[in-house]
């Protein structure tokens, strides 16, 4: 790599006017500068972004929490917040916390230590550690942080319920997200809201992670406990699956016996058959608007609004029953 | 974030010795070290990276580099990696290259203006931007580089095609990978080897892409061409996913009149009924594996072997028909 040095030498000006015209700070005369960038343009100089992000305090870079880079949830975010850092000419630094708050913790020190520009968040945890570091929070929300991108949990519940209840449902289970995480409740106020109104019984069957390596047992015991069950109201696409295929292998006709609708929308749910129906979170859209936010915070650009919330859509594939004719 | 200064004041000692004392170098007299380390415990003082990376010209970052993150067998590399560069103390840089090689050449830029420590890249591309930065390839490997971890394609290859020609199959059909990715061709050579020797003859569909988003429509175009097929190879489990789905919506029982084996055992592969069949790729491996030989490198240790193959392995589900008996 070139250095500023060099970049002086060939251009014929002192290191401080190469300095000058490389951050527009202080007069640089029309020749000079365009001696410079001649310079710059010869030798494929670029300026230390290190020497750079210690002058400034604030690097290019921003910190990316996420809870298990193994979830396909989450690589769809990272896609949507690298799309958008990139076009504002920041990269990322990749934290995945995989559950553990003493790593979540360690990260947020790097990302300190790296004098990142800025943090996204999709991991519920401490964010008091930043020291003034603007942060947004993606998909899981809580009430320390005020900046926010986050779906529309309650309306998702409702929207699930609301496609069971059309579809001949005598035997509803609501197999119940981990209750650490907020959007769990949410999401079973959604369902419940329209299962009361509609008079129609449940069971309820709580699951305690969203972990993937757990959800074939789960299965397993959510179909030993309600062999019976005409339709199931999962807590995500993965367990939604997992639920599906027990099911078919015990014999179980879908969508004719069973009825499944996931939460999500993983791009796999669309690729098997039956098609698992399921209420479509925007992953990409989140992540692309959360960087966006993030981006507006750390160059002081005015924010019409600090926590925006992302539609839920219904997706009706294959794993769904005809709805009844006077739904 | 207290400063170094504030730590010299409370330690009563100069700045230069607290310097010395953080850097291990020069002397510090025991008292004086003691004094210094209690108050950077009551300060909760940290030194910062950028200061650190500025003066060492290496930072503690490594660039990771990859195709498509979307794509769900490289959150499974970059996790593998993960865990292998924080045990050493190094975070990541992220790098989404989405097939794009000016994207990829702007990332290998932004990688040395960070003066990272290293890069691991499961990207074919160009790697001698690098200008001395040791790189580790992963799973894709080409002549340039000395280092990579990658498993056996060929083996892969001969894998695929034996369980295939062990189960009655008279109409055998290999969907093959993109002519750009070298792999293909491997695992090609290894399918034709087991076809060719068993004198079983076979069809071949190139595809040009293992972009997810092409999946379904990919799998139409198969199926149209060849209706009669009763055994597929597929390119990937992605694909072959696909051509599941689509055979089972035109009627086709899989496995009785249509059997199918992917490749890289995807977590969702297995989530499914009829489950797909498979060679499982080691992704989580080739990530840690891959990050232990590029912290090697970085930090000059002995290294035996600089290109790493991992077994592959045969994953028999129920897309696969009953073994000949005769087999």
């Amino acid at each position: 790599m070139a250095t500023i040095k060099e970049v002086a030498e060939l251009a014929g000006v002192s290191v401080a006017t190469v300095s000058r015209a490389l951050n527009n700070s202080g007069y640089v005369g029309k020749a000079s500068r365009e001696k410079v960038e001649r310079a710059i343009k010869l030798l494929d100089f670029y300026p230390n972004e290190v020497a750079r992000s210690l002058y400034q305090k604030k690097s290019k870079l921003i910190g990316l929490l996420l809870p298990d880079i193994a979830n396909p949830f989450f690589p769809l975010v990272a896609k949507g917040v690298e799309d958008k850092v990139n076009e504002r000419g920041y990269s990322l630094i990749l934290g995945n916390v995989q559950g553990d708050l003493e790593k979540e913790k360690e990260y947020l020190k790097i990302f300190a230590q790296n004098n990142v520009a800025g943090v996204l968040s999709a991991v519920q945890g401490n964010t008091k550690e930043l020291n003034g570091i603007p942060i947004v929070l993606l998909d899981r929300v809580n009430n320390e942080t005020d900046y926010a991108v986050h779906t529309d949990d309650h309306h998702g519940g409702e929207l699930a319920a609301q496609a069971i209840v059309e579809r001949q449902a005598k035997n509803i289970v609501i197999m119940v997200g981990p209750k650490d995480i907020p959007s769990s409740h949410d999401r079973l106020a959604g369902n419940l809201k329209v299962l009361n109104k509609a008079r129609i019984p449940y069971q309820l069957f709580q699951t305690d992670t969203y972990q993937f390596d757990s959800a074939e047992k789960t299965a397993q015991h959510f179909l030993d406990q309600f062999p019976n069950a005409d339709s199931v109201i999962a807590s995500n696409d993965v367990y939604a699956l997992a639920v599906m295929r027990e099911a078919i292998k015990r014999g179980i006709r879908i969508p004719d016996e069973l009825q499944i609708i996931g939460y999500d929308d993983m791009p796999f749910s669309a690729l098997m058959f039956p098609g698992l129906s399921t209420i479509a979170q925007p992953a990409y859209e989140i992540g692309y608007k959360g960087a966006e936010l993030l981006c507006k915070c750390i160059e002081n650009k005015m924010i019409e609004k600090k926590r925006i919330q992302l539609p839920v859509t219904l997706i009706i594939r294959e794993s769904l029953r005809e709805k009844d004719e006077d739904a």
